[in-house]
């Protein structure tokens, strides 16, 4: 494939004219572009196993062809996203959607694709067939000491699987709430909660980190016992030191100011992870960039601040996309959402922060506009696909993707009714 | 189960008081207690088949037993809450999910069971196994001349069954609409779903209306063909005298004041259909009355208004209950949201009209607000319940359908694991 | 005015007779009345000193007759309401808008009418003519130290005036953010606000506390440096153990689940504050419950278990009105706010807190919601009324205030153009 | 001063060669550039004669120096906008705020500076001082036919005066509405609207159009009487051909898809006129571009094929910036908005419109996202700063501005206490 990629790239005649146009105005501006390449080739996303088939609503579901059938086929699908766009180097795992049954098979076929294991993901939203209680009321917040016990327990099990792996973090969505008032004793809740997750904090390894997603509504429609970044700060902060909250975008109420979260968590060294989508009503779950672009840029603005600039507050962020395909195919929404965040990232890299420093210090609020503004309407397009050229990947993933026929081999290969697992 | 809901109502042994005391009390204040008995006798709110088994969302749906496993029990089921609450004679049908195989069976069942047949509902939202053209990508508004007259003859196919079972209404809800900025052309998709409800429409029979249903998003999630009353009005003033518009009141954005486009539907004359169930987020479908109790009655109010006070606007509209039950008992939850429709339409009807005139007349809001919430703060729970009682119901519907075992019938009938069709 | 109070109860002839009765129905159903005439007695909501007159928009504002032209003019508004109330015995000032010159007069006056004073509020969000900096970029955000330091300060004189009131709190509302991206680094603005509280709260003297208001937005629109109840939180806890989260009823994001956050606050011990009002967009400051009285029942039925129930907790929290009255005269506002408060927290005692309890323990979601709505759905009004008659108060406030014609005689004494300090 | 500007364009060194390559670029994807840069120059925006001094929230207001005194000040100011960016030819009056009491010298004033009279805004949500009866409780909707028709006068009044002027069009904005649920009749507020429009609109010269716009909420905070598009469509509908609805950006309800309302009202033929700027809660009045820049897009978007591809449907739309000025200089402020406004509508003209129609034929949502954004990310600058300098403006109108000191020069004329009229 890399071949073939190389050969589709030279068919981007301009490409280098406009990547050394970019570099000497960037440059000219007083941005080191050498520093913004290395950055956001370090930049590596996780794919969410469950976000590779089709996904659909509560009505209904439209079905895609090529799904792949079993966890090694997921890691195929990681794997062509990652060699057409250097920034997907990781899978996530979410059981018991993915629990796999030989272990040292699915390790080998991720090292033959260089392909990571990220942070493993609970499942306490769904009853499984042979499971002794039931989470319609609940799992780590139930009332009851059994059911408890039982989602404790699965996560343990799930710490377990990822440590095979090679996994070091577990990621804890928690939809438990209630539909109706009354229906739950919000204190005891959240205390039933916290018990459980000291629980399952004390089963983690040295070296794992444990985050707790937050979401104000859905799949309970009245009240989440995690319903905000507040919620997940306090129980993170009881738990540990390796205890973070998570950040998903789309789980946030209406006009939510995401980014000045997002900074609070960095400034207080509890932010652990990142899940990418885009949304304009809910928890939508839409391609990265495709509703609300300058919102994801103005969030790298402080994931850049956080990191460059604020320093030690926020390594080793977990990177996720947490996307549903209800009518496009899943690779090809995934690397046009790989491609908003690193032109987003890029974008960010590309503010001047003195002169940004300077005007704030002034309160030149038109300036400071200005200059977020001029680096959010830079085309840096050219730089990010030089990053790609220069790692071996495509220039244009979703043309290559399409001339290169992916979707179809995998129809053929995997036949047009295969259904991943997952939602 | 008549005599036995009769014996269980006399245990009710303060309510032959408390409706006199309350009757005593309104009448002094100057309500016309039998109107008020007649009106809420009188109100019949219709049950949606598909509400009547487990709902469930995108994450997963936990089941309930002794759900109805065809239409014939469908039919049973709404004849219990008909039996029950006095208040619930017809049963809205969802085609293909309800399709009767046997016409004249089921008429037969209905006809036995006094429940008639409420406007019939098409689905172009799903694909049926059988279907030539996918609606992946719209129905009634797609690109394609031959996807909309497939949708076109299903609404067609859907009006020749209502026309046998003695249905006088169709419903159209119409999903279609976009994920994503530039998926479609807004003016096209308007105008292809204009021309294709005016096919459906000129098919409609004379004494036939249509409702045309808006709604802001799902499971759409960035545009919706008609996401608006506004959208639906047009639509249905441009098809003829026959088109209305039906108002669900899970069908809007957030802090939308739907009593007033209740009040300019009605003022219009276009107001036609109206679904019931409640809602924080978005469309929860959650039970009618249980999150924001008093903007169900300030929307009764304007229906009061409408219908008793600013004449002809709106006669004959159709009421039905649009709930899901994802962990209520689903017939229980439709007697909490049937009583609470009643209890809101009372507390309307209780409102002193004269003095709310004369108080706007004045502009003395204070005064306003006192007599609205006078009415809404009364306890009207005894005049509800005696309408019951004379029409052979239940006092309290709920603790009657527990004290006579009904679901443990249901599931040792039906089983533990039967599934309705829907949602 | 006492005696004309007590002969106007008289002509409400039914009045005995409504409260044996319901007393005797609650006490069949469980509930001991004299612990909840005891507790509603108890409960004294204060009156800020900025709602006695016309409140305003950005559009315009539209004065009211007799308003108060002093402090001590604001003492006796407020001694009316509560003379009339039973239920609101101190007011709350607002510094530099309520500067009393003359400290001791003051005291006399609050004293003389047995009003007592509340918490104090600072403000930075405005400039005062005699002011060296300018609040227009921040204040204890500001990116000068001067700025803050001048703000700082002010916080501590409104102190030093409290302590001499006798006032044992201080609510500190911070105006500070951003009405564009790049305007404030967020990280910066939130460290300055931290230190800057912390030297304010080094000056609270040992029976003092300090209460910290959060809100999303206005008067600035982009971004808020005390966003949320979350960010409060992290200040009161980082400050230590006299300062806490406030919470403003109209501070919130579209559909917050703010009974949720009122429990969270409570289990974690950090709420201080409570500002009641109404709103169905913004910050709308309604009158209490004019919109959303089921929220504001499920708020106290929090309020009820954190403070009855889960004990300790939540002791001597400040209850106060945040309200504006643009279109009703500010006392009959005031007296309709009050009125709701009362209602709401009586209707929250009725609630069956045994059978609760044990519907939740068996997940009986539908009998859960059977026991809130019950207590909702009581018309407790008789048991207000009693409480107010039984200490000297009127049955029906806003229809004595009226026949006593006292806006009539405010008029008279103080002219139809005064205006009242405040917005 | 065009001397001067052309001076400053001489330094920006590089302009040239980035208009040719970006024209080089875009003609080789098929855009041609001489209509794109025709269509950004005939497109001018009114300046509203309110925006040109600071604005303020209820919590205060921050002045600005400089401020202009009197209409012929305001008039030089949209001049010095003119002037510097070619893009705003007009003014836009709101009476009584600009009563002009000698139209012939403003007239005079007006000529001499090129600046042509947009539509002139009539105002009854504010009571004046020599008026008869007040707006507090409504003013074409007032239940009180004397108030309806002293509102009705004035509208005629403001019409009166535009025809002196110049102007063509007449602006209704209605603030009437209720704040408490109860306190208007919806329906007679809806009547009396419409028959005042009516009486307003029979008094419409020939070659004038009226322009009704809606708003949600505020300064209304329960019910707005002209709440929506569709209350505005259906008033405008049955006025007549020359009256049209007003869409506003700011006035929706969160997460509003105001593109498709664009596109209905186009659809139509009922989109008359436009209010630019820019929210993330509500009518916050910010910068145009500075929050959702692609929604901005998306809505030019709609507007281009509104009147390049769907032909005569939206001749002649009035468009204005209707922004709010708390921490910018208002000139600079108007500046950043025009040239927003500039670079979206570019962006727009550069959708290469067949292939979209394509995309959208086939149902390729991936692609059809794909040809949106590559016309969202290019950096289309330098063909707006062309078109400036081709009319003798600035190619960078704020550092311009800044280098001109016209602020320091206006502070010297006008002095730093001036306060524009205005909210």
């Amino acid at each position: 494939m890399l071949q073939e990629i190389s050969d589709i790239n030279l068919e981007y005649k301009n490409h280098k004219e406009d990547v050394k146009r970019l570099i000497d105005r960037l440059e000219n501006e007083g941005i080191n572009t050498n520093q913004v390449l290395d950055a956001i080739k370090n930049f590596q996303v996780a794919i969410p196993s469950w976000a590779l088939g089709a996904g659909g609503t509560r009505f209904g579901r439209f079905p895609f062809g090529g799904e792949p059938r079993s966890l090694e086929e997921k890691i195929q699908d990681v794997s062509i996203l990652n060699t057409l766009t250097c920034s997907a180097n990781a899978i996530s795992l979410h059981i018991p959607w993915d629990y796999p049954e030989d272990v040292d098979a699915i390790i080998q076929v991720a090292s033959l694709h260089k392909i990571h294991f990220d942070a493993v993901n609970s499942n306490t939203f769904q009853d499984q067939p042979d499971q002794k209680y039931s989470y319609k009321y609940g799992s780590l917040s139930h009332v009851s000491h059994e059911v408890r016990q039982q989602a404790i327990e699965h996560n343990i099990d799930v710490i377990n699987i990822g440590e095979k792996l090679g996994s070091k973090s577990l990621t804890v969505w928690l939809s438990d709430g209630s539909n109706f008032p009354g229906q739950m004793n919000f204190s005891h809740a959240l205390q039933n909660t916290q018990n459980s997750l000291e629980k399952i904090y004390a089963h983690l390894p040295d070296d794992w980190r444990m985050f707790i997603e937050y979401k104000p509504y859905e799949p309970n429609f009245y009240h989440n016992v995690i319903q905000d970044w507040g919620t997940s700060y306090i129980l993170a902060d009881h738990c540990g030191d390796k205890a973070f909250t998570l950040v998903d975008l789309g789980h946030h109420l209406p006009n939510t100011n995401i980014e000045n979260i997002v900074s609070t968590l960095m400034h207080k060294g509890k932010l652990g992870g990142f899940h990418f989508n885009d949304s304009k009503y809910g928890d939508d779950d839409l391609t990265v960039g495709s509703i609300k672009p300058y919102q994801l840029f103005l969030i790298f603005n402080e994931l850049v601040f956080g990191q460059f600039y604020a320093k030690n507050k926020c390594e080793n962020i977990a990177w996720m996309i947490d996307a549903s395909h209800n009518v496009k195919d899943p690779l090809e929404d995934l690397l046009q959402s790989i491609d908003a965040i690193l032109i987003a990232y890029t974008q960010a890299l590309c503010i001047n922060q003195k002169a940004l420093h300077d005007a704030r210090e002034s309160n030149d609020v038109v300036l400071c506009q200005e200059i977020l503004q001029k680096a959010f309407r830079t085309d840096v397009r050219p730089i990010v696909n030089e990053m790609r050229r220069l790692g071996g990947g495509a220039i244009d993933p979703i043309m290559t993707y399409r001339k290169l026929q992916v979707r179809q081999q995998l129809v053929q290969k995997r036949g047009s009714t295969s259904r991943a697992s997952g939602l």
